[in-house]
């Protein structure tokens, strides 16, 4: 399912043009990024939960030349699905 | 940003009641968690990727008692923000 299958079926859905979903998908998302960017975890029921999570920095030694680099902490999106998700893989 | 939020929002953008908004959120992932048991990938332009993988079998040896245990192979959703959402959060 590509983004033009998804797009077209949630149109499906809505009864919208695939115009207005697009549209509706892109504002929806820089919404959700927007949330993520400012440290707020969002949840969706039945779905599973979005969390942007700091790695910690640390630090790592070349085998071959054997010089310490420090790997700087850095800012990941980390997604959970919800565990009622989960069961459905199973 | 919880459920409840992120419904009201949803509505609020398609002007429709919380309980249309709730009702297309529910079909719309039940749609989306068939095509992921079906082993199809999801992607969302600007957002990210979804698809079930597959684990592998592992074999793990119980420190204490010796005993070779095998781990069956599990099916778990993996998500893979797009790299225009990466670059977000740096």
């Amino acid at each position: 399912m590509n983004n033009k299958e998804f797009t077209s079926e949630l149109s499906r859905r809505l009864g919208y043009t695939i115009k207005d979903t697009s549209e509706l998908i892109a504002s929806l998302l820089s919404d959700m990024t927007q949330q993520l960017q400012e440290g707020n975890v969002i949840s969706v029921q039945g779905f599973g939960t979005f969390e942007v999570k700091k790695k910690a920095e640390r630090i790592t030694i070349n085998p071959t030349t054997k010089l310490r680099m420090l790997i700087p902490p850095k800012l990941v999106l980390n997604y959970r699905p919800s565990s009622a998700l989960k069961d459905k893989f199973k």
